[in-house]
């Protein structure tokens, strides 16, 4: 079957493998719906680790094709939506009470173009089908559904892990499509004021639709700053990171009141170690806590997703701003991710 | 000075009493918007205990006059929020980890109309005005503010307690006033599907502009059947109960879904004694919560109110449905909480 | 193959059942201790529903027999303790974030001797292995690991549900083998005063040994008037009940300070519906939680108490007050657990 | 009066200051008991500010010499534990809900020695005495009740941060007396295996009688590399900073288990910036926790933690390695700390 990602030699571009195996507890899906995701184009750029011959792709709806002879509540024709994390609900890290949905190690549970192909490809394959995919109610946008793969619960899992409440002040770093779902995650969980920081005009217009009090830019003055002063002068109550660079998590330290929590979900990448300013870090007795945080597993937490959408609290399509259409579209989305132009979020591929 | 509450042969009329003394830390507060609430109805009607010579109310805004030696945040001529609670910010229970803002026993914080004169008088007093005060931020409409004394923290700390998450159907018993600010908060927390339990119109309006997706009847057939079958079959995930009769936590027990909680904020006084069905609460093993809850106590709580409402993320005006001018009126908008015609929720009078 | 359990005709007996068999994620245990539990006794007496041809028990320590094609983490000849909770962990329930290891419905994931046959048979049947045996480190006596079965985890999760703080005076109601982990387990989790109630001698001796502070007994006085003088006047922050009657809830609630906590993990079941008095309980508004617990399900519980018992943090052997020998001796073991004489905390049957 | 600390050319010694005066909330203390802190060598050294004319301590019981009229709990004559940290509990951040006991900024409720005179004198002042005060109960050794001033409540602080659960494996780096009531603490809140991180043969045998269940050096490899070893090639589920250099925060992160919690108590002074090295925190994403506490405030806490004295759940007088005796002794007391001789823990002046 054909399926788009890394070449034997490591380039971009379309690979011939074989349609992927059903085991008694697994499901194989033929896509409906995919979206690249910058995760992609960091691994086609080797920032994890080399790889070749590897189908990417981690964003998909689909209809399910074959089932395993144990999977009990999906059958083939059924129209469902992917978690982008699918754990091995076997392993004993599972059971680990501070971690939703995550197996064994660090991102363990985050199989699609990493520990097998992903689902950029006709067929590809999901362990353990009952635990890890979910149902898309009648009436639920499949587009709208595409999104609850990744951008919706890891925005939202930073909302959670920030632990907003009621009236608090929020600022979430980077309005890429995570972070306009924490923004969105930030004012349906209850926030009083939220201060988006980012520069490009199109996200910075969602980010606004999506409830932001004010869009900052990085650009105007130091951030902490800012943020200290737009928040009553001690400092939003919760700083969530979905963006930035080597610098973004002291910035946020710095912003932070005490007392607060600065939650990052970015795939930190630019530098080997992060600066800890410990003197903003209230010599290490403030208690402020940096928390790292990572979309959670499973097809309950995308059934929730789903619901979501369905009583209509969120509309994750204003993330979409691009439309292909046919497998042959797909290098062109690809390379839109890469390129990231201006008005830009997140681009989908239509496939039937 | 005048106060609307118990004359001394336990009638509702006027009383003339002297203006209170402000204590070192205290404040002495002139209102501009009072509302009466059903508890004031349940001090006349002598439903907690009989008391005479009282001043009713504990829904207030209003105009500091006075503050003591002691007082470092607020001055004469501040408009401030009055939280309904208002803690011996000394006292023991205070430090107590699970309770947000009590001082000693139940309801002990909850003090006017109770240990002492509640707020529809020309002047009331406010103990320790540092910690159970908030300044109104400019652009707040003193109306939306007037909510903030109860009838939106009660509402939202429903939620609070019900631990809502994204996506969770929530069942809402009663939409009176803290009902409605059930509904919107558990909107506001990030439900999915908001199920109302209610019978008036025009509550059942403001209900759906709240986001509930549906207003059902007590009347309809056995509540619990029908939270149930509207509820996947398993139940709602919370169920608040914020109105009711001694039926209602039996009710809410049997269609709540195991691992669920219920929340109740409701002044439950129509019987001694509720029945707690052992079955339907699983046998005590179901990992189903009972949970009382209250108003929490303390100006940073109405602050966060004040924010909610400075930012646009609730109206908590749509409660108000009728709108009274001057001191006269007083008695009118204590009749209509009283009598509740069909299209009241809250009133208020306007003061200057 | 033998089992203890119903016969055919419901009375107490042998029975002989073909050997289990073992599908793809599965493990045969031939068990090497067992324990009757109260809750077998129950079944026997039809409390629940009437059950035939069923073998009972559900507390074993035993070696795998045989495991599933798809097992990973088990082989034959491995020493294993069996927690009594098994949930199928490809279930949505088992992603629901306030339960702990259950799948669907109430008490689902409590498999033995209710959906299947239980432990007391030459060989057993556990689903999924890998998530729901546990490895016996070497050096912990296996009669200790029994009690990880369901006395341990059980008691100590009643402490979890009361969320038990340092320093807190927490109450145990009923002192037979669960109450005493629970006492054991308040400890454990930094109690200050540990008032345990019961009246059996040996158990009493027991319960002091696990560090109550005091046993007192259902018999003199009321026991919420008591627990209350006990403590401070206010009453204890937590109750665990793990004992008592119809009444014992409703004493529980009006023990507990404002604030508090009760936490049951007993079987209730001399009663169709509780008695919840209702000005004790706060009118409903004392932030006082009921909440309804049961056994976590999963081999990562059981790996966390045997922790326990590697670590000398707890010794639950102290429970264990009759050692029987052999196959033979299952009958009067289970009689013992039926008959309860006054010095019974917990019989055992060794096997080999 | 007399009083040691900061003369008024900032070298340490004896100083003359009038008798504090007692605001209307306040009470002064005349102290029966002193333990210098490292804190206390850290303000004579400078390491915070230059501060002159300023009495150090902030660990101290003593006997209430004068209260303020407002005062209602307290009189003159009792004997009280004071903690050292003693918030404004009008001010808004003590209704804060992720900080326990705090007022505004960062260390602010920390008084004693920074905002005014400590506590190293005839007679000291506790603001708002009702709220910041504990009556020692009746057998309480006062030498145990000195340690809950701050050595028991900010190692148990660290341990309630770490949420440290049943069976759980824990590191302690540093078993000076902060490190060892860690220690203690985490055995006395269920943890499993536990590791502490020490040198000094003392405290090592300290920290086996608290329960740990071996202490590793600095010295012997890697300490990250240790950890990991010893806790199932996995690391640690928590790990606890009370000791270290700059490099301590960067080996607990590499120690950890993902889904772990680092929690430091530790004042860091040694470097401008810590390393956060981003691979070992899982590039951001392995649901590890940084957290920076800090001891909480209020009587309240004090309170727990002497009834974790009188109820015999934790010792915390085997701290106590040098008793000396009178006023005189101070200066000698205070240079144990700052000398730190190989066998001292902690020195405590009895001072009638």
């Amino acid at each position: 079957m054909r399926g788009f990602g890394l070449t034997s030699d490591g380039s971009v571009g379309w690979v011939e493998h074989p349609r992927p195996t059903c085991g008694p507890l697994d499901a194989i899906i033929r896509p409906t719906h995919l979206s690249p995701c910058t995760s992609d184009v960091r691994v086609a750029h080797g920032w994890v680790d080399s790889r070749t011959d590897l189908v990417l792709g981690h964003e998909a709806v689909g209809v399910v094709d074959e089932v395993g002879a144990l999977v009990a509540s999906f059958q083939p024709g059924d129209l469902v939506a992917v978690p982008c994390v699918t754990p091995d609900w076997l392993a004993p890290g599972v059971q680990h009470r501070r971690r939703t949905g995550h197996d064994t190690g660090e991102q363990a549970s985050y199989k699609f173009a990493s520990a097998k192909d992903g689902v950029m490809a006709q067929f590809f394959h999901v362990n353990m089908a009952d635990a890890n995919l979910a149902h898309i109610p009648d009436g639920v946008d499949p587009e709208a559904a595409l999104m609850s793969a990744d951008m919706m619960p890891t925005g939202l899992r930073a909302v959670e892990v920030a632990e907003v409440g009621f009236g608090e002040t929020v600022a979430v770093i980077g309005i890429g499509p995570v972070g306009l779902m924490a923004v969105a995650g930030a004012v349906l969980r209850g926030a009083g004021r939220v201060i988006a920081v980012g520069t490009r005009p199109s996200a910075s217009e969602v980010a606004m639709r999506y409830g932001a009090s004010e869009v900052i830019s990085y650009r105007d003055g130091r951030l902490s700053d800012k943020l200290r002063t737009l928040a009553d002068g001690t400092g939003p109550d919760k700083v969530i990171i979905a963006g930035g660079d080597a610098e973004t998590l002291a910035e946020a330290v710095r912003a932070v009141r005490a007392g607060g929590i600065v939650a990052n979900v970015n795939f930190m990448h630019s530098t080997d170690t992060l600066n800890l300013p410990l003197s903003d870090w209230g010599l290490g007795m403030a208690d402020v806590d940096i928390r790292g945080a990572f979309c959670p597993g499973g097809g309950q937490v995308t059934a929730a997703m789903l619901k979501l959408i369905e009583y209509e609290r969120i509309d994750p399509t204003l993330l979409i701003t691009h439309r292909l259409q046919g497998w042959d579209a797909l290098p062109e989305a690809f390379q839109l991710m890469a390129a990231k132009p201006p008005n830009l979020i997140k681009p989908i591929v239509i496939l039937n």
